[in-house]
């Protein structure tokens, strides 16, 4: 039986898919969208790839360019709340050396669950 | 003026207060409950007079034994997701070297919000 990061990987699909049936979701991902929600599918891949947690990443943008990409750490870390979109936040306030991060945006390969959607409210970001 | 450090300590009451109208609610906060639950207030006014962060405190407790006590660090650490009762899931994590914490339970001296709940659901302790 293969692994879950070979399956993973077997699977693996470069593009992001918007569903062409939702004209409205076609309008909002646009291009700028597009291109940073690949690359936070992209540390998704490599998390897995690592083996460093489960199938899900993040990345911060400032000023149009990402500062930083995480993926899940939770197996790593050995920590629960080292969710992709959490290590993120981590990750941008100690390299920003600061904790309101209103003038930064946070782009997740998966809708976040209740901690991370917490946590992103608390840091200001935008989404 | 005074500083909020010096508020919080003015007005420091050792106990925790159970609504007395409220049966339930005494019967539910037995001795042992008032016990670790005073310790995890205790951590919230230590918090305070560090200067660490806001007034919030938590507990772990595994085996009737308190593992880690800790308080809110998000001024300390210049991260947003440093709540008390996250600070202790990882730190508990950290001591226990496992993320399941399915046989200990948190104390925490405020009622967790959306990120610290999902944090402690996430970590599967009892609460």
């Amino acid at each position: 039986m293969s692994s879950f990061a070979e399956t993973v990987e077997n699977t693996r699909d470069t593009h992001v898919v918007v569903p062409p049936h939702i004209p409205a979701h076609q309008e909002a991902v646009n291009e700028r969208d597009y291109g940073f929600l690949s690359k936070a599918v992209e540390e998704a891949y490599e998390g897995v790839r690592c083996g460093d947690g489960g199938p899900f990443g993040a990345v911060v943008v400032k000023d149009d360019q990402i500062i930083v990409r995480c993926h899940n750490m939770v197996l790593k870390n050995m920590d629960p709340t080292a969710h992709a979109e959490v290590t993120a936040v981590r990750e941008a306030c100690k390299k920003l050396e600061r904790y309101d991060l209103s003038d930064c945006e946070i782009y997740a390969s998966c809708e976040p669950c209740p901690m991370c959607f917490g946590a992103i409210h608390l840091s200001k970001m935008k989404v």
